[in-house]
């Protein structure tokens, strides 16, 4: 009888609610094919219809049977999208009357401040202190070839494994512990996980509370100048060195001495001389193979440094960025192995050996100095990614890095190899190198008549990246990374490499 | 033929064989449920017998078909495993001829330094200076019920949305730039993304180049006070405030000052008061909800805060930690977004709008200020997290996080009202409150008779942890968050605290 209301013939009035019904289904567009879901499409879709006027307040939808026909798709697609804005606070339902626009909307209109222009600001309006040390070159890596710095080779990543731990960490467990604030210090289960590889396979004898999480050597190496150096405190450095490293010592307010390093390594004889006239704090070191012309630290030296460390009483700091890659059986284990006196604070990350992009590394050493960095990280960074370090625990637990490992090392011996011969057929004698018994570059040295840096330029253009200059010191020589190009990508990059050099 | 070399009959040769390949499959464990594939446990086991020299260089595996057959899994399970031991150098095989325990095996025997004992130091061997506002309180969380600080339902996380977008970037596209460094102001996506949702829900008018991607809001902050004060520069915050905050400002040398705030935020009255007698370098609010009182600050005084920064000079740092959560219909706008002399460095993350295990926030600000900042996070902490960076841009993109908002504000909304029925009903005037409008905590205050770290210790017993004291200005006043807890578990932690206030 309610019909009668109406001043329509009932079959007027289905023939209108059909026309009404196929006007708003000609309005929402569903692509079975889209990555969206359906009932997302379907329920972002409508809302933008309620929030737009289209579909006004009280309005009563079809059913979602009437909207599965017309929009053929599957009725329970269509409950979901009601059912989510109806979750949402769009749409209301009145039991056994249907579904309807919620006359409350959830619409957010925030007030703006009396007449104030907006923000399109590109200088502040305060002053600011630039300090030189800040800018750095940043490398363009949007070339086919890369004989980059030594990074590994993001496509041996065992992608899948990470994908499956970190869903794992996502979805099961205690969400309060998982899912909410965690220690500052890093996830326990990793801890624990790195304390045993740590031991394992460089020989040193920590616990989970010798170690504390960060989000990579950087991080590493900040909160130990941050919370260890004064400014005027001395650090000493090998040159040639890493950029970084010194960047950082220099944002501390060090004062900042380096030493040269030979064929094997530091030369620590020099750096006694040093301390013999100034105190100094800390010695940055990468014994495993120097960065940038990949020598190890002879074992003669470690001894004499760590010596000399407790002597004198400074820190150091080792960076073991590529202890994982040695290609002779017998690597000399790191300083931290032998350590007897708490002198050393050792730092590794998953950079080179997962892939740059899993920010997860790890700064070792005396209880009291990790409870201290970690307090300072606090302020820093409340708490490292609790999923992933916990994911990356996983793996290490079930096997999945050391496996990782051991192919990445096999495959990129064979890739140092290759690249070395390539470079002695295609490049001759304008290029000099030792055959580098680690790590993922190959230190070269090129003809003093060649500018590097205007060769690196004309190599870009030709799709070749590698990096112009290394260090300031060794102006013609440069690292060029071999582990993340397969064979035939080194050959087509030493020959654009060659045929620049034939033709300047 | 070859068979006559031997001294033994044919058939007893093929029953020696047998027996040695039975011997081997007793050795090997294979258990179909476990976690680890059947794959990985049998190329885990047969490693662990070469290593430990049972099957020595030279020994003949048996044929994958036979090893399947004798421990019932599938002759590809065996397969992949031998490919796995294969490509890591364990085994080699001779073609036609079957696969052997390597001759050279990929054994990794580091050489220890002479003589020198392992380090076990608990204590370093050098002088470390712990300055007292580093230490600070943890809250412990293993408690049943949480009447917190103001933390989401980390149990209402999209996390199978996450998981499914953290996938996509980990398998998909170009892993030189998706897997490898990045750029350290962050996802170019991400920050584009953010640009337009922060332009539409707080009317900011920004772009990519003025957001730099930060790990949350602790990093926003110190970016600011490392790049942006001297030491001895004065920094202006509201009393009570953020512990947090006034930490990083200690840290950074600053001398901190603080100015009351009363039932309309921040006093800016005496802020001027203030800026007449001295310079003020910076001043941090969070106009949106005071931390911890939950007031908001009122519209004309966001606008002479506006105009006293451009007045004399000072930097706002706008902590906008909980914007998202607003139970009225018409929140005010940020400052940020009315800020027209570039003045506002405005800071959110995900922490309160997802989880606190998602480690992505933003600062926003004039584009000179974000490049420096930039530059100087690069020492910190080389880059974000790309993977999930473009994971959150994703989810943002597809509306995931709007949705996911909408719904949490609505049962935000609800427990709030259910919170506040429950003290009022079970606490009687034992607390004082006003109900908030907004934000995920209420700010109570206990009868002054009351100690409240006391009964916060003895409800911790009782499984319900809360802060015992938020603010040395306000001792017997508590933030007690409401959002993370369902009605039932608010109504037994309301029960618990009733009773030890009837019983103290």
């Amino acid at each position: 009888m309610r019909l009668l209301d109406y001043h329509y013939h009932p079959i007027v009035i289905k023939q209108i609610v059909q026309f009404k019904m196929q006007t708003l289904s000609s309005r929402l567009n569903i692509d079975k094919n889209a990555a969206l879901p359906v009932y997302l499409q379907l329920s972002n879709q409508l809302m933008v219809l309620i929030k737009a006027g289209t579909l006004q307040a009280g309005y009563r939808l079809p059913s979602t049977r009437q909207l599965a026909y017309l929009l053929t798709i599957h009725r329970k697609t269509v409950i979901r999208a009601y059912d989510e804005l109806l979750a949402q606070g769009w749409l209301e339902s009145k039991t056994g009357n249907g579904t309807f626009v919620a006359h409350h909307l959830p619409v957010f209109k925030p007030q703006t401040l009396a007449n104030k222009a907006p923000n399109t600001a590109q200088v502040a309006g305060f002053n600011i202190n630039t300090p030189a040390h800040l800018y750095r070159k940043t490398a363009d890596m949007q070339a086919s070839f890369h004989l980059d710095d030594g990074f590994p080779d993001v496509r041996m990543a065992p992608v899948l494994d990470m994908s499956r731990a970190y869903r794992t960490q996502l979805l099961t467990g205690n969400p309060y512990t998982r899912l909410g604030y965690g220690d500052t210090s890093g996830s326990a289960w990793l801890r624990d996980e790195l304390a045993a590889y740590l031991n394992v396979t460089r020989g040193l004898h920590v616990t989970a509370a010798n170690i504390l999480i960060v989000r990579g050597t950087v991080m590493g190496l900040y909160l130990a100048c941050t919370g260890l150096l004064q400014a005027g405190d001395t650090v000493v450095t090998g040159e040639p060195g890493w950029t970084g490293a010194q960047t950082n010592f220099l944002q501390a307010g060090a004062n900042l001495l380096t030493i040269p390093v030979d064929d094997h390594g530091l030369n620590v004889d020099l750096l006694e001389q040093l301390c013999l006239k100034q105190t100094v704090r800390l010695v940055y070191v990468t014994s495993h193979h120097h960065y940038p012309t990949t020598v190890g630290l002879r074992a003669d030296r470690r001894v004499q440094l760590l010596a000399l460390a407790q002597k004198y009483g400074f820190i150091i700091f080792e960076d073991d960025y590529d202890y994982d890659f040695h290609y002779q059986n017998k690597p000399l284990m790191p300083l931290a192995s032998a350590d007897e006196a708490g002198m050393v604070l050792y730092c590794g990350s998953f950079s080179k050996t997962i892939s740059p992009a899993i920010r997860v590394g790890y700064l070792v050493g005396p209880q009291n100095v990790i409870e201290h960095l970690s307090r300072l990280r606090r302020l820093i960074d409340r708490q490292g990614d609790t999923l992933l370090e916990n994911a990356m625990a996983e793996l290490l637990q079930n096997g999945i890095i050391q496996r990782h490992l051991r192919k990445s090392l096999r495959v990129y011996r064979q890739r140092r190899d290759i690249f070395c011969d390539l470079m002695k057929t295609y490049l001759g004698n304008q290029v000099q190198f030792k055959i580098p018994d680690g790590g993922l570059a190959v230190w070269t040295h090129f003809d003093p008549q060649i500018n590097l840096t205007s060769l690196a330029q004309k190599a870009l253009k030709k799709g070749l990246y590698f990096q112009g200059e290394n260090s300031a010191a060794t102006p013609n020589a440069t690292r060029l990374g071999f582990a993340s190009s397969t064979p035939d990508e080194l050959q087509l990059g030493v020959e654009i490499l060659a045929k620049l050099l034939q033709n300047p």
